[in-house]
């Protein structure tokens, strides 16, 4: 299991002073949405040069213009970026095709997403499902579980199986083994947990110490 | 009724040459998402800088993170943002909130909206409501009309009424009779039509006077 480190509402000099603290205990970094309407494409690039050896993802949340946008995240550096579930079909379908003829990958992010479209993104072969629980959705309720309730509505969803599952929203070292018995995610990702921990490294290398534990030895 | 130029896919630079152009005829220019995702706020600020009295409009597309996404473009100078009708409802009520209480505008992206979602974003007073055909949908569709046909579902939705609609999607010269009274919008969004023509001035000129036309002299 990755783990995402999530960088949000932070200048480019401090998410990268804050990526080089814990890149020892993350997988992937994802420079976040408000970064890149903070900042634009330079955000990504700035990180592609000083981590040329991570996997970094562009948090677009492209709603429209598939092919432009899906292409400034990869002139810009980034291995894979996200594109909303509810945003036209032909906009999803789109972002996947430019980002696989590119050899880069895409996270179809089903924040506030209905079933029958998670239907559709379950359908597209290779793409990462995003289960999230948005920032105002978290700030809004006490527990935000039930946010994905209603996918288990759907027979299509079946995250034990052959589905790519990433999950976001609020994860803390509290209710992280529960999340990934539930939820069985290929990629953890974790934000303001590390990022505004009074001791990033030690909350980073606790988070990884834990998936360590929950997925057993050889994952680490 | 009010034309808003939406200047998309190009630099800073070529987007503040083009309003230069045809700022006589519009009245409203947007930075579009493009420009915010390839440059960030500093497109919204040159904007501001280089034309202090007209109204600008940051097309942001908010998911979530509504109260920061919502003062990154207070801050950097525009009058009136974006929000996505399909984002989770507290991301939407956050940023009308958030606007209102500086003095801001709010416009409603219902970019593949369903009717539910449609009808909460009628309920909030004082929104713009963005009936939105999608550069993607535009392209993968011949008539992009029956997009919105299933917002005739919804008894909520009377565009002869009190809401305020704006209108968005391949919009020309050809069809702006008949979308205008069909839908009665307050504001008319224009692109393409204008910056890829071979001459703007006289495109942008040409959709005054069609507005002037069908709306009457007073409201030119």
């Amino acid at each position: 299991m990755k783990i995402q480190l999530a960088l949000d509402r932070m200048s480019i000099a401090e998410a990268l002073a804050m990526a080089r603290r814990v890149e020892a205990y993350v997988d992937w970094i994802e420079i976040g949405t408000s970064l890149i309407k903070e900042f634009g494409m330079r955000s990504v690039a700035e990180f592609r040069a000083t981590f040329p050896d991570k996997v970094l993802l562009a948090d677009m949340k492209t709603m429209d213009n598939a092919a432009y946008e899906t292409n400034l995240w990869i002139n810009a550096g980034a291995d894979i970026g996200t594109v909303m579930a509810v945003a036209p079909a032909v906009t999803v379908t789109t972002c996947l095709r430019v980002a696989q003829s590119h050899g880069k990958q895409l996270m179809m992010d089903l924040l506030d997403a209905p079933v029958d479209k998670l239907e559709s993104c379950v359908a597209m072969t290779g793409a990462l499902l995003c289960l999230h629980a948005g920032k105002d959705q978290q700030e809004s309720v006490d527990d935000f579980s039930h946010l994905f309730s209603h996918l288990g509505e759907s027979s299509s969803f079946q995250p034990a199986g052959k589905l790519r599952i990433a999950l976001a929203g609020g994860i803390t070292t509290e209710i992280l083994a529960s999340v990934v018995s539930h939820f069985h995610p290929e990629v953890l990702i974790v934000g303001e947990a590390i990022t505004k921990s009074a001791n990033p490294e030690q909350a980073a290398r606790q988070f990884r110490t834990l998936v360590h534990h929950v997925t057993g030895s050889d994952l680490i």
